[in-house]
């Protein structure tokens, strides 16, 4: 079903359609300089000595549809503008927030403690300074709502989608404090506790804490920012981003999960007589051009690009369909392809007006395929719709979202069609 | 010489100095919860819409020393940070700027055009929005200038190695943009142009154009910023940052190198009858903590921490050496070592008051391992002073940085001792 690779080479091919958009130009300036654009110089004549973006660039965090403006200055659903990133990283300043209702709390890294206790022979508090006197790692993680959500009423990718971001964190690996603390036998859970006025807290197990786990204080190269929980926050790559605690000042170890609040509300997967944890985010991708919400610029060439992530590792293939899935193709993968990172593809596309259909479907490095909407449905035993909205009660939406392409340039959401 | 490897394990073997360290805390908590540090909630009640950084942190860019105020604002030497950069990426707000006496142009994107021209069988002009329809890649690269420079009258770290710094590009291969150009026979070299008020312009050979060069509109997840070259700057992997022209607007296919206004001035290296290009940064690295310029805080465990490039790829292998060279050790390689790519090591160390001759020496994938200041001059044939000053003629001073660390704790630059 697959058609071979298909990419840059396929785009040369196309090469007409490309001279046909530039020599256009090419042809009125007969091959003369063109006029710079550059008609001042900075404002201020400076190089500000901690830069900021041009002008006419203004890019911002996105309110949650529906949310009231109260809600979004509570910061319960600014979403990170997929459609105008580039590359792989999130910049701090675009990455979504979700917050829980509370208040980012405002935290002088001089007086902030991390305690460890609970079940381990010697507690142990460390001040910011201690911990960042030690060895450290730095990876490049995604972080994604659990809610993250294909939602047939959100006609927009940023909406239905925008509850990801992707940054370097650098750290503390948690394990190396805990050796320093001695695991009390039968331990086997952690409880992660923040700073803020809800102090929400989190159970993690501990295989996973051992395995990769960090206390992260950078983030993107400069330290975590304020509502992704400075100084301190727990990073629990590849599982909801409700581990990974935000201003985190308390870590217990314990010998079973605790219910915290959030798991008794809505955290857990639950039936008549128990309740679960969910961990690992599975494989997902999305376009993020063309997509829900944009309208095609005009005809000819096009990069169709989007981002694919996996809590189970590295992504090894993007495929991209045009026509609904009945054929894919290849897409290319165009930046570093980090375990549990954010993944670029690309895939070259001309559009001339015809109707399409396009959508994404992500491999990672376990051989996990990117589910469609009635694969995902069937698992869980649910309609498309009830699948739609609740995901089989664990959240982690990561159907293969279509957008619809009309003759008139418009694109809308087409998860139900 | 060179000892086991030793990081993380070594570390471990060390914990009695840690749980010193942390101890002394916890012993007066008695492992109570601590105080949270978080005395408030965010001034404005809000999550800003584009964020930014925590009311505490400071990091600015550092101006040259003996940079005038007139020359900081002018941008002729805003160097970054090292000491306070986490991680390899360096925020874009701190990327050091070197400008050549000319203020960054403030450009219109939608005003902006590229210009391919000269020895081509199609003359073609892109606006941004056509260059961003185009297939792209995204890598994370350093950027040095060749004069970044261990100086023997520089006592600190981000004076002496401050010209450097590392970013996510996204752009469009220009490989792609000349074969839809038609290069014609003969042509060998491009010419590319920036828009900034003295038209800076460099030559750049065309094999290395073919094999990785991107005109980059992207800069760690946004639009570049405008003191790195908004709203397109060329991006040239591995090179001297002079070739990476910024604000580009032209570029021209030539039969031969052009001599501008920085080749004939500065970008070369001359003799009585010749002068010629020098391209690819040699291995490098430096201890950014503990270095010149800084205090030990104290006595006891610390992590000596660094970052190693090469324009010749990936680097394979950090050592470090805390008695001046007699024995050598392996840091731990704590980050991704992307090809071109500012890599964070590590090294576990214990500081009890002694005196120590802190260096750090990398090996890049092609094997090639970054020399002492004595090899380095022996193999120009020239003094340590004279290699120091001039580096040969050619710049690309990448000798062995060691930093001496006194018995009262004070940090300098041991450059020539």
């Amino acid at each position: 079903m697959n058609a071979p690779k298909r990419g840059r080479r396929q785009f040369l091919k196309e090469s007409v359609a490309l001279a046909g958009m530039a020599l256009g130009a090419a042809a009125t300036a007969s091959a003369q300089t063109p006029e710079g654009a550059a008609t001042d110089v900075h404002p201020k004549g400076v190089v500000e000595p901690y830069g900021v973006r041009s002008r006419f660039e203004k890019s911002v965090r996105v309110p949650e549809p529906n949310a009231t403006h109260q809600a979004f200055a509570r910061s319960l659903g600014a979403l990170t503008p997929l459609r105008e990133i580039i590359g792989t990283i999130t910049p701090s300043g675009l990455h979504y927030v979700a917050n829980h209702g509370y208040y980012p709390p405002v935290i002088d890294p001089q007086q902030h403690r991390l305690l460890i206790h609970g079940m381990v022979d010697r507690p142990l508090i460390f001040t910011m300074e201690e911990l960042r006197r030690l060895p450290s790692v730095s990876r490049v993680y995604f972080l994604e709502c659990q809610a993250n959500k294909a939602n047939p009423r959100k006609d927009n990718v940023d909406d239905s989608h925008g509850k990801t971001a992707c940054s370097e964190w650098t750290g503390v690996p948690l394990s190396l404090l805990l050796k320093e603390a001695g695991v009390q036998s039968g331990a086997d859970w952690i409880v992660a506790e923040g700073d803020e006025a809800g102090k929400h807290a989190k159970s993690v197990p501990l295989s996973k804490v051992m395995k990769d786990v960090m206390l992260a204080y950078g983030q993107n190269g400069e330290p975590v920012r304020p509502e992704n929980g400075y100084p301190l926050r727990l990073m629990v790559p590849g599982f909801e981003a409700i581990y990974s605690v935000k201003w985190v000042r308390r870590i217990k170890l314990v010998d079973r999960p605790y219910m915290e609040y959030q798991e008794v509300t809505r955290y857990t997967t639950k039936d008549a007589k128990s309740a679960w944890f969910n961990f690992e985010m599975g494989p997902k991708s999305v376009i993020t051009f063309p997509a829900g919400g944009q309208r095609m610029p005009g005809r000819g060439y096009f990069q169709i690009t989007g981002l694919a992530w996996s809590g189970g590792g590295a992504i090894r293939r993007v495929e991209v369909s045009t026509d609904g899935g009945k054929t894919w193709n290849d897409a290319e993968i165009q930046g570093p392809a980090l375990p549990m990172a954010h993944t670029r593809f690309g895939f070259s596309w001309k559009w001339e007006g015809q109707e399409a259909m396009l959508l994404s479907r992500c491999t990672d490095e376990q051989g996990q395929v990117q589910p469609s909407l009635a694969e995902f449905a069937k698992f869980w035993g649910l309609t498309p719709e009830k699948a739609l909205s609740d995901g089989g009660g664990m959240g982690h939406f990561n159907m293969i979202q279509p957008w619809k392409v009309s003759s008139d340039g418009s694109i809308h959401n087409a998860i139900l069609s």
